[in-house]
């Protein structure tokens, strides 16, 4: 697979006030990426370059077009490296006998409204979000303490949002607390995709990771539990707030959600059965 | 037009580690809304309920499918009151003789990709993303000092997020400092449309409001600054950092975009001729 060289940042030249006149300022890269898919465009989706081969992968894999890695023959930059735009679409071309569900594709394309929601009149319901989820790793527990590390590991693992404050990041650890995947993204849902794009090129060499726990930036939306719950991943742990849905998502499909963690607390929405070491009454 | 109460929070039981043990958390509510027009779905967005009929008009507006609110003759949520999922659709009808854009209606429905990026191969460019764009109000100049004071007063107007950290925020002012519309939503792009809907009302209503100041917690995406432009507003600041495409659209479209406003402190990335105040050097 091509890859880009990432750039995530750019210097921008800034007046400034209350400070030492003008200066220089590290903004996040913001870009469009067209992912196409045996040739027809599936989404064009804003975000950090760099890694868009794991993005392509992890994107299609959550809008249950592809069902892993092997799936695809090559994932590529369409153009020719210097042409204006090149590097913004990138092309997956299915593998020969491939699981690909080309009406999940051909209903992406062709639907004009997001293509997680049904959009019959409003009748979206959990059970439409969590319609043929794997089945998540049986019997697994965590220490509640693996959530707060995993939160301050996270932390670690931003460089562009220290140089920028202007991205997002997701990590994935697997059960024997090894780092399968981190990534920061100007869109939280595509750092997700990059992470859930990198397990699936980890299992596609070879590997048998088994995810568990997910570290989200920020706040957690239904998206986050759907991608989540997609993955096979049972723990999902955000900086903050959750939303009502990404609840009931969590609850629906038996993740846990824990929101809120910083350093030694948290709360725990959903699956607290999951967690040793929650306290008293926890 | 109909109105539904607003239910933007709702209690949760939780478990709690570093607390008092079981408790319950209030959190945002995230539900679909899907916005029709003449009869046909434009687009299912995850959103907070309430002001339903701002976020369709607005988002509607920035779509560029209507010119102003009064292209709708009326704004209703579909099916009865009390039947599941009531409250998540909302129709928009067309008014006899509406100056309405039917090929981008269209454009919209059928597109599988985001509508705002032109999808084709990868160059869509910031001219795609300014076509028809109105004029700014010309010759303002606005004191630095506004900046500052309208992110501390969008705060003021945050109660949801104070009660479940869970919502941004997005609030209007005019050229004479009126407060025109604030909102806050799940979605801090939602939160924009609502109020550039609040704004359509106003003129609708005959009212002539001069946009002159959207303010947006957290960061500034090409998304917002599109929105902004769109609506003719010249200033946009926002609470922490701004992208490059945000950037980017602002300068081409002329915006003022100030970003990381923290009291006295700011930021500002384009259009800085139109603050007065910014001290030596800015």
């Amino acid at each position: 697979m091509k890859r880009l060289p990432s750039r995530k940042s750019i210097a921008v030249g800034i007046a400034r006030r209350g400070g030492d006149g003008p200066a220089d300022d590290l903004v996040a890269v913001e870009e469009p990426l067209e992912i196409r898919f045996a040739g027809e465009t599936v989404a064009v989706i804003m975000r950090s370059p760099g890694d868009d081969h794991r993005l392509a992968l992890g994107y299609l894999f959550g809008e249950r077009i592809i069902r892993s890695a092997t799936d695809a023959s090559t994932v590529f930059h369409c153009g020719r490296i210097g042409d204006e735009g090149y590097g913004n679409t990138i092309e997956v071309a299915p593998a020969s006998g491939a699981d690909v569900d080309w009406a999940r594709l051909d209903g992406a394309r062709r639907a004009g409204v997001t293509s997680s929601a049904c959009g019959v009149c409003g009748r979206m319901t959990v059970a439409d979000l969590l319609e043929g989820l794997p089945p998540l790793p049986p019997g697994l527990v965590l220490p509640a303490e693996r959530i707060g590390a995993a939160i301050e590991a996270l932390r670690r693992h931003q460089p562009t949002f220290e140089a920028t404050g202007g991205t997002h990041a997701a990590a994935l650890w697997d059960l024997d607390g090894e780092l399968v995947a981190v990534h920061e993204d100007v869109g939280r849902h595509n750092a997700v995709d990059k992470v859930v794009g990198g397990l699936l090129l980890a299992r596609a060499a070879g590997g048998h990771p088994v995810p568990a726990l997910l570290a989200v930036s920020g706040r957690g939306g239904f998206d986050i539990v759907q991608k989540a719950a997609r993955a096979g991943i049972p723990v999902v742990a955000c900086v903050s707030a959750p939303t009502s849905l990404a609840i009931a998502v969590a609850r629906a499909a038996g993740i846990t959600l824990a929101g809120f963690v910083r350093g030694e607390r948290m709360n725990v929405y959903t699956g607290a059965e999951r967690l040793t070491g929650l306290g008293p009454g926890g």
